[in-house]
């Protein structure tokens, strides 16, 4: 890719890397360092590296809270170095695993910590993160889902909005994400990961089962969907993000997200990566929806187009709908992160009876 | 003053403002929206109020933290719509009120809260907020002092930073500065007040008396290393930016911080601004700092020059010291904000053996 690629699928990604919580001198910092796409992943890794040294350092002194937060800033940078990599898959995979590896130290530091936890699911299991509110009690509980390019390390912020308002978070990989692509690619069943999570959830003393809802973002905005058609369960639903059905737009997706697509799903092609697309369908699906949805997407989207969460309002004539679409907002809002990510975050904690 | 000048003087600033938590989209629609410097407060408080509005809806529907989050954020743009606005003296003064006002209402809805506190000091009393962390017991204390354009509300972001490591913290304003501005300007006897603020924090069973630091920012670490000289009672003390004798470098002082001097010490002209500031001078009372110091300065700061904080480094000859003087730091290291306010953060705590 050139320069000027880059320039056009990162400038998009910039508010949500700031989000996310890249720290802005350091976002400057590599987009300065990364002259062009073969730059772009040792940009990132070098001041991810500097991180860890940090973490490294803050440990041996015993200054726990500190090294968490580094660790997990660490996390981030190796995250978004193998972001969009498709083309360079050594260093995609490298950087997942650094990511994973990064994070999974950081877990029990961060404050509150986080729990690492494996869920079986036929011969293999989900990778999960569990955090708990500070105080005590039975707590509500948010199942977190990424999309394309997003995994459970990347919602640690808007964990840490939901937690402050008193709900429990869990966060996991489903096929064909982060660390659970490595064990199997996306499949058109990603409901029944969800339903897995929600029996270990069940399980749990610390959650009130009763008050499970459910977040996707992006394409996760898609699985969260589904999950709640076919999950009674499930309290609520926020698609943050909606994907209706693929085949409607793949001719304008974006050729950086078209290769996201193949990548996840395994294909040896577009054309096949196309084909195995036609499984992200609504259709007869959304009409399953029963729980409270929350349908976000951005007026200016160019990922995605705004007619997908048109769609999925329309087809959804069972739930109860709050709908949230900005004329200012790019994909997910990134443009504007935090004044529709502390809306999002009320919601849930309302409707899962936190506040 | 005209564009290149609030450009000049508020580039400096930008790095403060996100570091202390002003978020980076609002900041760029503030740039856009202030055509000159006329048009700057306007641009701030048209954002802030925005937030406010925001914090009173939240505030209906019984959403507490985001409420508490909002009105704090709306006080924040009040805060910069003020900053450094000597030549409206209208607006700074409407400003500085609206700020403490949306603070005050935020204060108790704050994760965790701020204890709004009123300290007698002779005729007067010095405003001040205790915040304390979520955990049980006793806890060791942080003294927070900000500098000629900040005050006891803006510390919220580094106060969190002390929080999660187990810190309390307290946070007021001094003479001249914010609140207490209107009742009493500069004076050059800081560290009395310092002293009042520990004989409350002494009858506080939450603070653990015998661990109590204090930590200064830009004038504020002047204010810092004179509180140390003078009160025993101090465990350690950091001065995040320092300031030894003002006559030495008066001449060199940008003008707006000139005009800053004059406005805090309520004098009539800049010469007599001079003749006050003769006061700011550790000469002879930097060598009675006998507690731990950690001494902060951007080796490229253009507002103080670094040889402030090399002056202090050899007068301090009783004290322990940390010295950070980063290459690439501007003033108060705000270019590299995160970066350094995290060690600073541990610093305290494990001096007052928080971690």
């Amino acid at each position: 890719m050139t320069r000027q690629l880059i320039d056009e699928v990162m400038a998009e990604a910039h508010g949500r890397m700031l989000g996310d919580g890249i720290w802005y001198p350091d976002l400057r910092e590599v987009l300065d360092r990364a002259a062009d796409w073969e730059g772009w992943y040792d940009a990132w890794t070098s001041v991810g590296d500097r991180y860890e040294r940090l973490g490294e350092e803050a440990l041996a002194r015993g200054w726990r809270v500190s090294a968490g937060e580094y660790l997990w800033r660490a996390s981030m940078h190796y995250h978004y170095a193998q972001f969009l990599y498709f083309r360079f898959p050594d260093k995609r995979e490298a950087g997942q695993r650094k990511k994973e590896a990064l994070y999974r130290r950081a877990a029990p530091l961060l404050v509150p910590p986080a729990e690492r936890i494996e869920i079986a699911i036929d011969d293999t299991s989900i990778p999960a993160y569990l955090r708990l509110p500070a105080s005590s009690g039975r707590f509500p509980c948010a199942i977190l889902i990424g999309g394309l390019e997003s995994t459970k390390e990347e919602s640690f912020g808007f964990e840490n909005l939901l937690l402050r308002r008193g709900v429990a978070t869990l966060a996991f990989d489903g096929p064909g994400q982060g660390e659970m692509w490595f064990r199997r690619k996306m499949q058109p069943d990603f409901e029944r990961y969800t339903s897995r999570v929600l029996d270990h959830l069940e399980t749990r003393t610390e959650i009130d089962a009763a008050r499970i809802g459910v977040l996707g973002r992006s394409l996760g905005g898609y699985y969260s969907a589904r999950s709640a058609a076919f999950e009674p369960r499930l309290r609520c639903c926020v698609c943050w993000g909606c994907i209706y059905r693929i085949p409607d737009f793949w001719d304008t997706v974006h050729r950086a997200t078209q290769d996201g697509f193949a990548y996840v799903s395994g294909a040896d092609s577009l054309t096949e990566a196309q084909r195995k697309m036609a499984m992200i369908d609504l259709t007869g699906i959304a009409s399953r929806i029963t729980c409270p949805l929350y349908i976000f997407h951005g007026k200016q989207d160019w990922l995605i187009p705004v007619e997908e969460a048109y769609k999925l309002r329309d087809a959804a004539i069972h739930a109860r709908q709050t709908i949230v679409i900005p004329e200012d907002a790019i994909h997910c809002g990134h443009n504007i992160s935090e004044r529709i990510r502390t809306p999002m975050a009320d919601w849930l904690a309302h409707q899962l009876g936190a506040q």
